[in-house]
């Protein structure tokens, strides 16, 4: 194992970019000043940004996964605009003592889950440019590029035609009668996250006899720590009105759409159950630890835990549309709910706070 | 003065985005999950991070400098490939116990700079996006987007003929028998943070009777906080066949040319001379200083510390353009130099290591 500091700035950016792969869309690659891409159509941009304490910790750090979460909330939101990815700026910020191998595999991370997303939407996703610095604390900042509406095939919203905002899919074009379609997860980051923090053996034997597939506390661990967006599901929304990725919650960020829409969301708790179930055993371990005993926690409890955490956790990247309804939702979606006239989010027509994530404590 | 944990996130976005300056390119600005903006051209794209405690301290700190520096470093980056600068996405991440204030400061110093930078090269750059964590650490990472080669008119490449570069002026271009020249200052920054380091009093009387302009000691510290870039000065040098950003020394960032476009790089001495003269007086002060004297220290000591600054320092963001010589060099430029046959860098013939700043120690 190498230090960083024994290898010097140059090698060190030699070592990791050996494992970034690039794209026909690259005219000038990292190296340069910036970088030169060719782009077709209207540029779409976001930058997101983990910083260690805040977003991880180095009790729970494994650089790969680390790799995996950051250019997943990157790319899921380039993707849920009815873009196609175009390209990354990585800047890392790691201590002088990290070892290359360490920082080699966050890359690898990094590249491995563009590679996915550009196989599920049919395009090349290099790290085209970036920045190296030293510091105390584990930072990772990344900017996820794309374009829409270019004159390519395969973006989901060239066909959209939604006026005014490029050709992209906004948060803001949801209409009273739409209905709301959810794909991927939601609440599985946020069981993961609650079972770090209580310190659950990822092995325990929570009575799951047959779990359903990304439900064992295993997985629910991985989910929080390196989520896998199901990047090739907004492909098969072309439709969508709007449309968001869920980071902060499923209460928080379906308000962000019907806020920016005008409308009212209202979510129908029998079409949760699914999302639900799958986590009430991990949601009775918790309550049971919680409450001192090994014996079974309260169901009240339990579900209870599941459904706030369906409601209000993050970081699955589960992406939430609105669209006029279908007789058969498209592929990897599922309804659960619609858009009335009015404003907030309600489920089964009780007020739903919008209590998921934010920073600064509000 | 009101700290950021006592507002919550969307107050505070709302309170720094309210600094912000749109441009007609943007279709979907900050607020969805991505932006989406209209390019003319190819896209150049540079990211940047500014980490506490390894970039700049709290005891130094001034948060609308610190915003400025971050600005200029990335900006000058687009500026210097030939290219128009498009807009920013800005990541920040600040203790909860922040003031409001200081934020807004931290934002109004990009602001100003980007719009600084929008008058000098005759565009809109607009903050499109970003992202907003709390965190033990400052940090900021700045990304810069611009584009290059397009339809429209005043980017400094698009008649610059760089074929394979996508119409960006890149550091592989140079020619033996170029001319090597340098635009703004190099050097000061250095002085600056040699001078912080120090601890000097910005207003020590260090015997300059008549200081050239950006020399004074509080100047010096100045550019080391928030340097100042020439951007206007890249439009002057239309014809450059490379041209870089100096931000971490001419020594490294000619070589850098150098070695990219299979040249020897020729620095000539006296053409430095006007750039060492003024940082004498400070130069002075601080080897007297260090030589535990107030009477002027040795000359030669600080000859060669001012001549050390100008070769090895970095963060002026001066910028170097290799090109035909000129009978009158486009304004704002000197010649300091010339591209021979071979490889590396030497002043006056001897080599001049190449000791400009590296993370991690090498």
């Amino acid at each position: 194992m190498t230090r960083l500091s024994e290898l010097g700035e140059s090698h060190v950016l030699e070592r990791i970019l050996s494992h970034n792969r690039s794209g026909s869309q690259v005219i000038i690659g990292p190296g340069d000043d910036a970088a030169v891409t060719a782009v077709d159509g209207n540029l779409v941009s976001t930058a997101d940004m983990l910083v260690e304490n805040e977003d991880f910790t180095r009790t729970w750090l494994d650089w790969s996964r680390l790799g995996t979460k950051a250019a997943a909330q990157n790319l899921s939101d380039v993707c849920v605009m009815g873009a196609k990815p175009h390209g990354l700026l990585v800047s890392l910020a790691v201590p002088n003592s990290t070892e290359i191998e360490d920082l080699e595999a966050l890359f690898a991370g990094i590249v491995a889950e563009a590679a996915r997303a550009g196989e599920a939407l049919g395009c090349e996703i290099p790290i085209i440019g970036g920045d190296l610095s030293s510091s105390g604390l584990i930072v990772v900042a990344i900017t996820a590029l794309g374009t829409v509406g270019g004159s390519g095939t395969g973006t989901a919203a060239s066909s959209a035609g939604t006026h005014g905002s490029g050709a992209a899919i906004t948060r803001a074009g949801a209409q009273p009668g739409d209905s709301i379609y959810l794909a991927g997860t939601i609440g599985r980051a946020a069981a993961g996250l609650d079972l770090l923090f209580a310190g659950v053996d990822p092995n325990a034997d929570v009575g799951q006899d047959d779990p359903q597939p990304g439900t064992s506390l295993t997985e629910l661990i991985n989910t929080q720590l390196a989520p896998q967006p199901d990047y090739a599901a907004v492909l098969e929304m072309r439709a969508a009105s709007a449309m968001i990725d869920v980071s902060d919650g499923l209460s928080t960020d379906l308000g962000r759409v019907a806020a920016a829409s005008g409308v009212h969301a209202c979510i129908d708790r029998t079409a949760l159950q699914e999302l639900i179930d799958p986590l009430l055993p991990a949601a009775r371990h918790l309550v049971a630890r919680s409450s001192g005993t090994q014996a079974a926690g309260s169901t009240d409890k339990a579900e209870e835990l599941a459904l706030h955490w369906v409601l209000n956790g993050g970081e699955d990247h589960g992406f939430v549309a609105s669209s006029a309804q279908f007789d058969t939702p498209p592929v990897g979606w599922r309804r659960i709910g619609e858009m009335r006239d009015g404003s907030g989010v309600t489920l089964d027509g009780a007020p739903v706070p919008t209590s998921g994530f934010s920073h600064f404590g509000k």
